[in-house]
Order: C-alpha cells, then sequence, then structure tokens
C-alpha cells in the first residue's frame, strides 16, 4: 500500500508529479519574480488544508499579511476562513528566529507545528538564508539544518527559491537542489511576442515523473498546468524559438 | 466592489494592466537608458493629478528641475501647472535623506504626503541605493526598508530602475524584483536596423495582467502602447530575430 | 586473459564501456540534480552485490538513510535484504572524517572495507570535499588524497560529482576529471518540450568505449539506458536543437 | 519658438537627432577603438565653430596635440586656423586639474570658458575619470560632478566614452548613461567580411529622435550618415547576420 | 639540409607537422580531460625510443604508474620492454623538485637526461604549475622558466595542458600558449549524438604546417588521425553544426 | 606632398593600409597565439631595412635569439645578413629596463635608436607590461608612458599584443587600443574545417583605410594578404558560419 501524496490540486500539475508529492518530502519551487511561486504554494497548503485534511503553516519572512490575504482573494481563495477553523496557519518570522526556532522544543515554531497538526509547510523564501553568510560553503550546512530540521518535524515542505530571469543555467545557491526530494521549476518563456509561464519537475525522489515541459497558467479562477509548447526549442535556456523544419 | 486601479492614462498599458495598478502597491520599472522610465513615471503621475485626482510625488535623487520641466514639455505637459495647481510635487534629494526621513514622522517628507494628500509617487530612481552598501547581503534590508515604508504611507509607487542593455536576464540587485507587488519592464529592442522600446508587465500581484510583450512609443503627442512583435522571437533575450517559417 | 569488468547490470551502459568499469578504477560520475547519480551508484552496487559476488559500500555525507531506501524501493530494489547478507554496506560520515579514516589503518572505514571484502565503493558526493578548502589550488591535492587512497584499498569507486545545469561546459573544480580513470556525464536534454537524461562516456582509461550520445531512462523497473538522440545537435552544449536539413 | 539646436554638419546625423543636440544638453558618445569618436567630436566642434558662430573647446587627457591637428587635415579640417581665429580652444590636462577647475572661479578652464565664450565642449574621454576610483560606487558621484558642472557652464558638451568591441551590452560604468540628456553609440558592425561603422541614438532627452541603425561613414572629404542596415538583424548584439526569408 | 623532425609515428598527424616537431621545439598539447592527451604522449616517446632511436623521458606529477603501464598496454605498447631496453625513462615527481632539479646540474632530472642520452620529453602536467602560484602575473616567468630550462636541455618537449571542455576560447593560464614553439589542441566535438576528438595544430614556428580540423581517433591498435569534419562549422567553438546549405 | 608610408612589403596588406603605416604612428597588433605576430613584425622590419632604406629595431622581452633567426630563416628571410649591414637591431632585455631607459638619453636603447639610425621599431610584446601592475587604473598610464617614449623617438613602432582565442570581444587591458594610432588584428577563424587567418585594420587615425577582413598567409614564401571571406558572417564574434541564402 502507498502513502497517499501530497497534491496540489491542479489536476495537471499532480499529473505530472504521479498523485502528487511524496509525504514527508523537501521541495524546493525556483522561479523568476512574476513565476507564481507564492501561488502554487497558497495553492499547495489550501488544497491540503481543504481537500485532504492536511493542516498547513505558511512562513513568510518578507510579505506583509495584508498582501497575502488580497493575492489569495484574488484568486478566489479565503485564507482568513481556514484560519478561523484551524486548518490554515500563518507565520511571520526572520530567517535567524526560524533556525533557532527549528532546533527548539519549546519554540513557537514547533509549539505551532505540533498544536496544530501540521502536515504541508511553505517557506516563502529560502534565499533569505543566502544573506546569513557570503560564504558559499557555509550556506550548504545552513541548507543542510533547514532541511533535516523540517524532515524531522515530518511535514511535506515546499520551499520556494528565488532566482533571476536566466539563473536556471546557473547552479542553485548552496547546492540546495541537490539536498532537496523534488525540484520544481517555474519559468517565463517568451513565445511569440508574450510571455508565458512554464514549469517541469527536474527531480524527484523515490518516485517516477512526468518530464515534460507545460504551461502554469495563473487567473481569476486559480492555478492550471495545461499542455506541452509543441513546436518549440530551448525553453529552459532562456533562448526559446520555434524548431526548424 | 474593487477599488479603482490608478491608471497611467496610456491606453494600451492600462490595458495591459487590468485598468492600472493595484493601489497602495509598489511598482518596479526597470529599463536601460533611453527607454522612458522618467517619462513613463512623469505621464503616470499627471495622469493621477490631472484625470483620477491623485496627488503625486516624484522624488528625484539626481535631475536637474529644469531638465525634468523641459523633457515633460517637450512631451506636452506643464508641470508648473500643476505644481501651482497642488496637484504634482517635486522633491530633490538624497537617498540617505530620503531613508531617514521615511522613518521619521516630523520629515519633510512625510509631511509633505500628508498635507499634501499624496497618493501616487514615483522615486527616481532605487538604484541610488544600491550605492549605499557594496554588499549584495545589505542591499535586501534597505529595499525592504524602502518598500515597507512606502507601504505604510498608503501610496501607489513607481519605483524606477536602472539597467544596462542587456541585464534583463541578470537579477536585479537586492532582489528588489521579488519585494515589489508589480514588475514592469522597459526594453530596447532592434528589429529591421531600428531600436524600438517595447514593454511587458512580468509581475502583478492580486491581479491578472496581460502576458504581450508590446511597441512602447514616446513622440511628441506622449506616449504610447501599441501591438506586439509580431513574427519575432528572443525580443527579451537581447538576440531579437525574425521566427523562421 | 583480460580481468572481469565491474559491470552496472544496465545492459546499455555496460555495453558502451566495453562490459563494465576496469577494476580499480576510479570513476567520476557528474550530473545536475535529478540526473539520476543516485540511482546510478545503487544500481552499480546492488548489481556487482547481487551478480558479480562484489560486496558493495556506499558512503553518503549528506542524505538521510530512510530516503536512499525509500529511493532504492520505488526502484524494486530492497536494499536492507542486501545488507542482512553482508553484500552491502552503508556508512553515513563526514568529508573530515572519511578523510581521516582513509589515512588510518584502524579506522571504522578501513576495518569495513577488510573485513566486509568491499570491492565496489560508491561516494555521494565528492563535491562536498569542494567546501574543505576555498583556495581551488589546495582542493587539487586533496581530490588527489581521495583517489589515490581508494586506490590502495583496491576498490572500483564511483564518485558522484555535483554539477549546476550547464556546468558541463566548465572545468570541474579541482581537475578532478584529470585525476580518475574515468568520466561519465548525465545530463539533462530538453527535446521537444521535454525534459530527458542523456549519458556519455567522455573518458576511460585503458579501454576503448562507445562515444555516443545515449538515453538514459529511469522508470519503475530500473534503470535503461537507450538509443541516441538522432537527428539532435548542440546536446552537451546546453542548447539541444534539431539539426538542419 | 524653439531654441536653435546645436548641429553637427553631418546631414543625415543631423537629421536624426532633430536638427543636432539640445542647447545645454549632455551628451554621451560611446564607441570602440577606431569607430571615430575623436573624429565626430571634432566635426561637432568646427561645425559649430565655422557655421554657428558657437566657439567650441576641445579638453583631451592624453592625445598629442600634433596627433589631433593631423588627424583633422587628414579629413580636409584646419585647426590651427579655427585657433588662430578664436573660434576652436585646445585644452590638454589632467583628469584630477579638470575636475578642480570645474568648481573653482578663477581657473583656468572657466576663465577660458567665460573669455572665449565657450558654446560647446567636448570631452576626451570620459573614462579617465574612471581611473580615479577602484570603486564603482564612487564612480557615480564624480560623474555627477562632471555633468553637473558642465550644465552649469552652459555649454552644450560632447562627452566621450571609451568602450571595448562588444561592451555595448554592458551598463557603462557609474551609470553615466542615466546622468547625460543624450547617448550616441558608435559600433563596429561586421558586414560580409568587411568592418562598417554604425551608428544609433539610443537616448535624447526633451526632443524625439531617429531611431534607426544607420552607415557611418569616415573619408578623406569627412563624415557621412547614410542609410540603414537593410536585412540586417543583431547589428548591437555583436553578432550581426542576414535575416532569413 | 634540414633537420630530422620528431615524428609521432601517426601518419595523419606528421603530414600535419610536414614530418613531425621541429627538433628542440616546446610543444603544449591542449585538452580536455579524455581527448588522449597522454595516449599522445606515450606514442610520441615510444615512436622517437622505437623508430627514431631518440631516447624519451615521461614526467608526471600525479598518476600512477600503474595506470600508465595499464594504459599503454591497451593500446599495444609494451613501457616496460621499452624501459629495459634504456630507451624510454619515467620519473615521478613534483612540480617543486621538477623546477628545482631544472636549474641544477647534478639533479636526478638533469642526470637521467645525460646519462640516458635523452632527446625527447613528455610532462604531464603542465597545470600542476599553476597551482604553485595565486598571481596570474608570477605565473609567466614560471612557465618561462620551464621552457628556457627545458630548451638549454636540447629536448623536444611535449607539455601537456590541462583543459575545460569548452576552454579553448579563454586564453591558456600564464600565455604559456605565446612562450611554446607549437600548440596542437584537442578537443571533443559532438556531431550526431556522438563525442568524436578532433586534432588541430595552432601554431608551428619556423615551419608550415596543416591547418586543417581532423578527427583523432584513440583505438586497440592506436592512435590515428584522419579525415576533416566535412561540412561542419564551429567545431572549436563549442557548438559543432551541420552547415546550411 | 604626403609623407612616405612605411610599407610591410605585404602587398595586400598595404593597400589596405593606403600604402603602409603612417610615419611616426603607434601601430598595436593584437592576435591569438599562432595568428603570425611575429612574422608580421619581422616582415615590417625586414621590408624597412631591405626596401626603404629604414633600419628597423626588434626588442623581445621573451623570445630566445636563436629562435628568431630559425623562425626568419623558414620563411626565407636571413636576419644575420642584415644585422652585419647594419639595418637591424636586436635588443633581447625585460620590460622594466625597457621602462627606464626610454627615459634616460643614455640608455642603450636611446643610443642604439640614435645611433643605428633606427626608423621602424617592434616590440614583442606589450602584453608583458601587464604583468608590471594588477591594477586595470595603473597599467593605462605605463601604455602612455610607452607609447609617448616612443614617439619622441620619431620611430614608427609596431606593438605586439597577446590575445586569447576569443578576445578580441573584450577590452584590451589598459586601454592601449585608444592609445594606438592603428590597430591591427589577427584572428584564427574556422572555415569548413580549417583554421585560417584573418587581418582587419581596425583603426588608422590620420589615414582612411580599407574596412575588409581578408585572409592572411604565411607560407615558405613568405606572408600574403589575400582574398575576404565572400558568403561568411560571425568572423570576427568567433563563431564564424555560412550566410544563408
Amino acid at each position: 500500500m502507498t502513502e497517499e501524496r501530497a497534491g496540489t490540486g491542479v489536476k495537471g500539475l499532480d499529473e505530472m508529479l504521479g498523485g502528487g508529492f511524496v509525504p514527508g518530502s523537501m521541495i524546493l519551487v525556483r522561479g523568476a519574480p512574476g513565476t507564481g511561486k507564492t501561488c502554487l504554494a497558497l495553492q499547495y497548503l489550501i488544497h491540503g488544508a481543504s481537500k485532504q485534511n492536511e493542516p498547513g503553516l505558511l512562513i513568510s519572512f518578507e510579505e506583509f499579511p495584508s498582501s497575502l490575504y488580497r493575492d489569495a482573494k484574488s484568486l478566489g481563495w479565503d485564507l482568513a476562513k481556514l484560519e478561523a477553523e484551524g486548518k490554515l496557519h500563518m507565520l511571520f518570522t526572520s530567517p535567524e528566529v526560524f533556525l533557532t526556532g527549528l532546533e527548539s522544543p519549546e519554540s513557537q515554531l514547533n509549539q505551532l507545528i505540533l498544536t496544530g497538526g501540521i502536515r504541508r509547510l511553505a517557506l516563502d523564501s529560502v534565499s533569505h538564508f543566502d544573506r546569513l553568510t557570503s560564504l558559499e560553503a557555509e550556506l550548504r550546512p545552513v541548507y543542510t539544518g533547514v532541511t533535516n530540521g523540517l524532515r524531522r518535524e515530518g511535514v511535506t515542505a515546499m520551499l520556494l527559491g528565488e532566482e533571476g530571469p536566466s539563473e536556471y543555467r546557473r547552479a542553485f545557491k548552496g547546492g540546495l537542489s541537490f539536498l532537496v526530494d523534488a525540484v520544481v521549476v517555474l519559468r517565463h518563456v517568451e513565445i511569440e511576442s508574450t510571455m508565458q509561464r512554464a514549469v517541469v519537475v527536474l527531480k524527484m525522489r523515490g518516485s517516477s515523473h512526468a518530464k515534460e515541459i507545460r504551461r502554469f497558467e495563473i487567473g481569476p479562477k486559480g492555478l492550471a498546468v495545461t499542455d506541452t509548447f509543441r513546436g518549440r526549442e530551448g525553453l529552459l535556456s532562456g533562448m526559446p524559438h520555434r524548431a526548424p523544419g
């Protein structure tokens, strides 16, 4: 018997993931500004809370709470209602406090995870840990601490990672991509004088997954993952173009 | 009922923005020299002041006041008249003074925003904050301070950001693009031995927006956003070319 | 009479290798996250243990043991059974302890190799040694120490090396590729809006080997190396495209 | 009534500029070695001196006076004659002396501008200021000092800036392009196994201007700006090629 | 009368070299891992020792002697036999000891060259000198010392240089390519989903040489240099592709 | 009446130069290893000495005298004879001694120039001055010192500059290209699986010059500059290819 997967509720994406993320796994979602990382994290938490009975926790290091509520609302979600029902929790903190809390059983973070029965967690964004040290070599242990700490909590954690417009071709700082169980990349793709969003699952330990690069759409009705970019090459290289012939 | 959007008065652009910017949002306008950032900021303030009854404030760290008046005049705008009517305010200051003022209720900046009933603000340019520190990691808190400070003021703020000719493909310094609610990119695009201007909305929190890359024109009659670059690829990559076939 | 080669059990790959790796050789397997390095290492050890009577040792600097068991299980392998039979050993340690142990006959590492009759070894990953020094010039002697130490042990060692998405075009840190006997590169290759895996053998001292770039697949039935990418150019350059004409 | 523009006397270029440069503006002319920056500066000064009754001043930080006279002569210009008539002045100085002089009313520089009735100025080259500091952040204030100082003098100033063969795609050091009113780029363009010169006006505050990339020719009869590069793409990217189809 | 050239015994390559290397010259052989540098060096020494009566010396800074014997054997060469006959000598040493020895007549190195009548020398690899200093400017004198020292010995020396997969486009460290008399580049070239080896002679002082980029093959029967890459462009740029039309 | 030009004796090149270099000018010849810089310098000196009655001086910072004689001989030139006739002089020295000598009337350098009636000079190579300082900003004054010193000597000087395979696209160190009167670039160009040599004159103060990129050939009969690369694009970009259509 296989464990139930942690679905996102986005049909196309869950199909790509073989039903959803593997429970207890660490998922890195990388993307440039505007590619929809925060929307995907909200969707992931809301779906768990409302459809899979998995209470969620959103940890934000920077965003204004009010912005989040407004963003969610524009997609048809009522965060306040889920919070009132105890299905969704928000924690606005700093990277330093988060790291300390992860180590201490009595911390607000751990109490919240324990009493709230948190099963899903989203961290917006792991890139803030980059600023704790200027030495690349010191960053890896920080990331190891984060992922090991979260694994001990038993949550299925989505870690949002900030990228520049073409940084997919560079190694992610501190080798985080090697530490996590799954890597989802969101990209802006220029097609016929239009910026479209693409999603691809680059890595998924312990599971098979779809390899397609698919369209990722965010509209007033929420998120959708649809078809592939038929007849296009170079989507992830930053130079998409129509294939010859 | 939705809030009224903060329009720019440029018909094509307002359509792309779903009517205009979301009130209270932070908008980053990135562009190389000559792509029209200052013109767009002036247009945004003038439209608010004269058509939506939203008094505006332009904060400049470098430009000569006389240059601004002349530039505006060449586009058919009379800044002095709007100033005399109390609809437009100019503040020529330094990044350091601005940051200090943002924190202090008695500062000239805050008094001006309060007494002038300022609703729209343009900052030319945020790139000057880059020079306050040589450490990338120290820049993010500066930008967080700026955007949080402006959010507290309740203004809809357009932050102009300086880029080199092909820097769109690099992450914007200090991760500012992740902090703001909207990102508008202006670009020079070489088409048939001519440099044209392009505009694209890369990010817009809490709203849907058009994804097209459209022509952005500045002429004696003002600004216009028109059609897409049909049949072209690689517009944002810095290597635009005619698509094969 | 030639020595028996250390096969991987992946038919297509063993064909490329002229039967398998040369016994006693040092093999660098380079790849980006999600290209299948750990899967290949497990496959290599399991095949040796179960089909060629070569006990194996997996040394991991970071991964959770439980993750490894789960990953193996998803590919149809039962690591625990092999461990119980004494055919497979796991060592979770740090780069520093590993390096010290390699030098000392009484170390846990050496005792394990000796008493376990270890013939195959996999190290996940050599990139952790990069973090022991910030000077490129000091890294080479570290790598020389690792490869010479392992050569003295007489094992056939697979060293996993972490790369970013397009780092194949850069020299591997510390010149490790020059020190080892064989270099196998795993790559993500974008073909028709899909990310496929490719494998190529770039170097193999003391043996001829196939030069093709072939598809590398990981599925519920395990690993497979199949056909070449007919009609494609630029596979390793990071810009694969259909060849004209 | 509009002010008379500061023409260059090169018909094709003056057309692109809407008649000439805006009086009192700061113009950056960027180009690689051999693209004709100094020739354009001489042409600009000579035309002002001889045709628009605007005495000119050439400030050079490095070139031998004799080289300048010879270069001018090869283009059919007699600098000595214009100097004798008091229409053209030459100042061979250092960046440090220039900066100090700009601040002091009694300096040789200011006396020369005052008594000579200087209306046009050319500075060869602003890149020498780069060498005054090794910190990018300290360079901007230097450039601000130069442009503000020259604005106070009331001259229309052409600032020559040194670039490498493909540096157009990088931001100009110290953000000078953002400080000036106009940016003219000169480029070498490889067309059919020949290096041709191209000129483009990237920025012009307070005026409309042509956007074409045109041929820029230097011959024994002087300078000429002619047609566009019809059917070519990628002219400014450094990889010009014939457009398909 | 011309001196006899120092042939490699690889027919296709000797033709390219006008018969072989110029006696007494310094030859840099650059290549990425797996391109066949060590094989070419062995071939060069063996041919000299067995066919041109030129005793050879291989100096290795890193490789295990046993690996070398095995590699040679796989290509059908018996190094031990040549050593027993006094035609081939091996010296496993460090860069520091080598440099000191080069200066001192009594050193093991010089005694070996003198008593062994060494005419050909191969150094594997010169890249180890890079690690003696972190300052590029200090590296040139080191290389000058190496090449001048070897010139004084009167040997024809092949210096192997390590490159990354695409480093041909970068200057070789310390400007070594400018110091030597000949430069031979070995490259991996991707053709139709296969990695092939290519060889090109970029420089050869005092002699004409073929300019073709040819296939370089290593098989059980040894080395071969065959035909050119007809109909291909961009071989050395790292992006080989079929030429259009 | 125009001064006689300093020809190179290479017919195709002298045509490109309008007869030869302008007397008294500073000429930078840039090129990668093996592009023929030293050959061109020898040809330039020999032609002046034997055909235009202009005694020449070759200053070398590194090359062995014997190598130079051999190289010249392979091209059919007898340097020793010209030396014996007092038409050609060789000076093997260091950058430091050269710089000091340039400033002092009694130096060996100045005495040689004076008593030898030197009219042409070649310096192999100016890149050695790069090593005198690690600060880019300190390099410019060194180069200014060299060019101004040589201008005072009244010689027509060819300065050889070392480049990597694709460094044409980078600015030459210390801005030397801006200081000199002429820039000649030698390049390796890959055409149909063959490395050919190309020459282009990028800059020539005080003279018109051909803009073509032409073939540059070095054979047993000496140097030749022939036709252009008809139907090819991207020659100087490092990615030459057949133009479409």
